[in-house]
């Protein structure tokens, strides 16, 4: 932590519904510090952010000068700080011009709020993909494809000529989160262990015949009850019959298609093996850096535009 | 309430995961009282199972004679107050020479628990269920077809000659709560009216391309976000969405079969105009009585077995 800096040329901020975290930057993109809280934008009344950004940016800040604070992500909702209206696809991901004005009591910043992206037919948002869109576009300014980010609601990114073209939300994560943490299959599918056959079989159910997901779903407690079904495969079937069932429904992004799934850890390396079972050679590419790139990307443009 | 009956002669329990309610019973079926708490399973230890009763029953007891208890439901969980191992289908439902005996302190009472049912392949269990199935075929013993019970875990059950052959669980009911009492889409469906249009438009969707399930989601929140659904219309179509994917799945127990929908309420009927929407004709019947009934069945087979 440092008391001033007078090389702080600007702070990018990436506000999710759970967490924040902050760059302090000097020039375009060379990191000075990296600052993080639980203060996301889920726990926040709107008067609550500015004091929840300065906890973690003040002994960074000069008064000497005003520093922009660029922000994405769900900060710029509705009920969140002040709303950042969606640009409509197709669409580039929004750049620094577009970004809205947030006014703050403290004079030594100027804070903007990236707007997300919606589609309106068939209806769909995002609020903080689209930097992380930006910052694959930085790197692979000719990505023609689709990107897939799994996670609490996996979202499918039809990309081309640089655009959002289309896009889908998929609430699979969240689905295997109430199931696995809240249901009557809570007891049945408690482990940590993981049987990769059992999930690849599941998906390939499930893909063929989606309907069998409302079928299947009791059998997995019933499956321990009656048999000796045992909770980590009840979890891997889980996990698979859920992911089958939103590849089924995604096929119009990934068949024949360039996919890039964007994402780090277990959950990205199963959408890959469930693509890679169905003769699609998706790729992972480590998410780590992306949305700070797509924050860089915005804050260039703005300087620019 | 009485302080004592000498026409008591047995004592009806339907204990389920979140009620108990029992009859007082002047000999085979008269009802002399009936008393109920909200001491389900789900929330006692097996040594309060007794106490739990008595609470009910104890002003009706003489010393002067041992009272029958015949329980059904939950409470013959391994977990509960003593477990009544599963019958294995095909079977008739669980008549009283095959309740299990559960020692009490009390010794005005004599405490038997009917078992549940299981079937092996697809591992499938009820508790409580079968006993309604005995009320309907007490009345109906010539009942052929299909008997449907909606509820948090819908069943679907296959009747003939007087045996349960085999049975389907459904967590349709559950999934809609957990979805739209506690996901993101928990704002987006709280209404409480009802458009029966959009509900069965879902249905059919959802029946002839189940994976849009999954698609669609999502888009039950972007579309009050980015157009103008209203919540009451996002509700309607989660319900379709759900029991459409379940009346795929469940298309080889109601395609061409005798369908009876065993409930009260809401639900049945929404169930009762998805099917009628496929040209099967299914009737609903109130639940009221059967468990009763079917308590009343077993207690008589006990008598004469």
């Amino acid at each position: 932590m440092k008391t001033q800096n007078t090389d702080l040329h600007w702070i990018a901020v990436d506000w999710g519904t759970t967490n924040l975290r902050v760059w302090m930057m000097d020039g375009e993109n060379a990191v000075i510090a990296e600052e993080s809280s639980s203060k996301g934008m889920g726990g926040l009344e709107s008067h609550e952010f500015e004091p929840a950004l300065l906890e973690l940016i003040e002994p960074y800040l000069s008064e000497a000068q005003v520093t922009p604070v660029i922000c994405a992500g769900m900060v710029g909702a509705r009920e969140a700080w002040q709303e950042a209206p969606y640009v409509a696809t197709p669409c580039t991901p929004p750049k620094g011009a577009q970004a809205i004005a947030v006014p703050s009591n403290d004079t030594r910043i100027s804070v903007s709020i990236l707007p997300g992206v919606k589609q309106l037919s068939p209806p769909d948002v995002m609020r903080g993909e689209e930097t992380q869109i930006a910052g694959v576009l930085l790197e692979y300014p000719n990505f023609d494809g689709i990107i897939c980010l799994p996670g609490t609601h996996t979202k499918w990114v039809h990309i081309s000529a640089g655009e959002i073209v289309s896009f889908q939300t998929f609430m699979t994560g969240e689905m295997f989160a109430l199931l696995s943490g809240q249901s009557v299959l809570r007891h049945s599918v408690s482990s940590d262990e993981w049987d990769q056959a059992s999930f690849l079989t599941a998906v390939s159910d499930s893909m063929s015949r989606p309907q069998s997901v409302a079928a299947h779903l009791f059998g997995l407690r019933a499956g321990g009850l009656v048999g000796d079904q045992s909770a980590h495969v009840a979890r891997s079937k889980l996990s698979g019959m859920l992911i089958g069932m939103e590849l089924a429904a995604a096929r119009p992004y990934w068949l024949g298609q360039n996919v890039a799934i964007l994402g780090a850890g277990p959950v990205a390396e199963l959408y890959r093996s469930g693509l890679v079972e169905q003769g699609v050679p998706a790729v992972v590419q480590d998410v780590a850096g992306l949305t700070l790139a797509g924050l860089t990307a915005a804050f260039i443009a703005q300087k620019e535009g």
